[in-house]
């Protein structure tokens, strides 16, 4: 029982909570539980997934190479359709591209901003919604619309499969960063057109995200449009159907 | 500078390795660090997301309720634009469904077949691409285009931010899901129309993700398509620019 990993969820709540959550019990038979994930390590992988917050305030300060490498890192690791590995990371470091980068955010968010009537329009106004010149830098995740050719396996039948492995790298990206104690933001009020321009890409490739990325002297308890009252927490029950769309268990 | 994070990086690197090592570390020092994220929390990250992957061979017998339960609650802790939470999760359980499912990949995967050329061919029809009827259950994830009605924080610029917010929860559920022991594989080979039309999507769901989910004999220890020879991994320093798209430091 307890080399089969499927029965791991019963073994859990065997025995007293003293003996359960005793340091001795990962060494004793954890490790070779859940695919190689003990106790400690399940908690650390749920608890960098809950504590990711879209970071909008920076500390000064750069983050070290080495640290950003494991970030990049890991960004490379997510899965990929037909192993295609559409991505690359522009770091963009310059203050002078980040002033540009800011004045078409300034853009989009003006013309944003008349879209919110009355007081959601003032709610809108008083967000911080970027961090771009002050956090330590900028990454541009781009999609090579051709990476290795035009013909790739898996995006056959839904060609935005290549749109949504990057996606896939940058949440890698930010759950690594968040272990780090790295903040990171995606400003996403900003035409793509115009960051495809200002980040010089050619044609075939494709911003999907661009983030800032920096220390922060805190991670929000809770996402902060929940805080702000701007939406609610849609429920656990609301969200899962069996089946068919709309058909509850 | 123990209580700064930012100089961690550092820090992990003084003292022997049988004192950095030394279970002993992370108590006296670790705890505090990186937002809370000790050496060992960093280290289980990194390796859920180096090891996760995309299975396609599932051993038989059910996912708990208790691990679906947390691996689904992950998912719904992924970022969403202007917190619009626009992700469903359908769990096909139903054998009959999944047939449907499965014959809408073969077809999907026959035109594929006629795509690809000579020993590419024979490549391709010999790689298992897909769990469907063998998996514990599959999960549809949707996105709802109009959650919380049209206008949307952070959609203003970027319209596809939703189906993007959607792509982190997949990510999310997959990260959660590899560290419970418990495989998943994504299969895009199927016409996200029909897809729609099995799942009973109203008008304005889309599909995102069609995942095959249940317990495994094995992870793979390299991506299956980089170890069949299909495609090679594209080296860190090709994917990373400074400021501008080709730029190297």
């Amino acid at each position: 029982m307890i080399l089969n990993p499927q029965f791991n969820n019963e073994v859990q709540h065997l025995g007293p909570a003293s003996i359960r959550n005793s340091k001795f019990r990962i060494p004793f038979w954890g490790m070779d539980m859940n695919g190689g994930f003990g106790e400690k390590d399940r908690e650390a992988v749920y608890r960098v997934i809950r504590e990711r917050r879209d970071v909008r305030r920076f500390k000064s300060g750069p983050v070290p190479e080495a640290v950003l490498g494991r970030i990049l890192t890991a960004a490379m690791q997510a899965p990929s359709v037909g192993y295609s590995q559409p991505w690359n990371f522009i770091l963009v470091k310059d203050l002078e591209v980040r002033r540009k980068v800011h004045a078409a955010f300034q853009r989009a968010n003006e013309e944003a901003k008349g879209l919110f009537a009355g007081e959601r329009g003032e709610k809108y106004a008083a967000l911080k919604l970027e961090g771009i010149l002050e956090s330590a830098l900028n990454i541009c995740v781009t999609c090579d619309r051709n990476r290795f050719g035009p013909l790739v396996l898996g995006r056959t039948a839904q060609p935005d499969m290549d749109l949504f492995s990057t996606v896939c790298a940058v949440q890698n990206l930010w759950l690594a960063a968040r272990c780090e104690g790295v903040g990171v933001g995606w400003v996403s009020i900003i035409k793509p057109g115009e960051l495809a321009a200002l980040m010089g890409l050619p044609q075939g490739v494709v911003p999907i995200a661009y983030l800032c990325v920096g220390y922060t002297d805190s991670f929000a308890p809770e996402p902060e449009l929940k805080t702000a009252g701007w939406l609610p927490q849609v429920p656990f029950s609301d969200l899962v159907y069996v089946d068919q769309w709309g058909r509850k268990e």
